[in-house]
């Protein structure tokens, strides 16, 4: 396995990838047009981020993505971590682990200084694995406007 | 009072308001220095996002800030809210609602789909003013890792 920064090429497989999530997540619904869409917005434009992928045998096995933003409170540059997921056949063999420590690093590189991600309060699993990987639980509370 | 989109001239007034907000929140504390630091970053990059206020005769009397990614779920241009604040003396007047509203079209009008924010759990009148402006309650925990 390996891991490096996805390209436009990766896209259809990515976006299979965010339905396998989207399915998974309570808020959300697949619809492969615009993940395709959101994911060539990303990989397209490097100041809006990065998408890393975890090879394996040259098929993606696993994603992350890392968008940028700027905090007032902290004055830099800091990241959101969106779009976690590793391939069902996958699971448990340790790569999401390797994909987000890449990820977490290549932010820092970059000079983010903090990383805010959402996960479903549901999904324990989720929350344990980030609390691995250094994350702890905010009180804030998320709430959503959607504009149709 | 008139709501207008900030420039750089109006950073020391924005840090004030910041230093009120962040003393204000659990989980932030003022730094006057890096607030002005974000604000430079946001107000001199319109790709970013932008810095809305309130005004009465010529002194910011409010703030919010709008910051923009991109969700792959639904394939466009999102934003977060940021960093709403009206100065104490002038609450309950409607400031708040006046402000965001038209944060809140002009986020519309540039294509985003989806306003999100993080507010305090423990602060029920904020989540009163956002759920009065269509805001609801997302199911979604964030977590946070400092990279420092």
């Amino acid at each position: 396995m390996h891991i490096e920064k996805a390209t436009l090429a990766d896209i259809p497989a990515l976006s299979d990838l965010l339905s396998v999530l989207f399915t998974q997540e309570a808020e959300f619904t697949p619809d492969p047009e615009a993940q395709r869409r959101g994911l060539a917005h990303i990989i397209g434009n490097a100041a809006m981020g990065a998408v890393w992928v975890a090879k394996q045998d040259d098929r993606i096995i696993g994603m992350v993505n890392i968008l940028f933003t700027v905090s007032t409170a902290l004055g830099e540059r800091v990241a959101l971590l969106e779009d976690m997921v590793v391939a069902p056949a996958h699971r448990g063999a340790g790569v999401g682990s390797v994909l987000i420590a890449a990820a977490i690093a290549w932010a820092r590189g970059q000079g983010c200084r903090r990383i805010t991600l959402l996960t479903d309060r549901a999904n324990e699993a989720a929350q344990r694995f980030y609390r691995r990987q250094g994350f702890a639980a905010s009180n804030m509370l998320p709430m959503r406007l959607p504009l149709p």
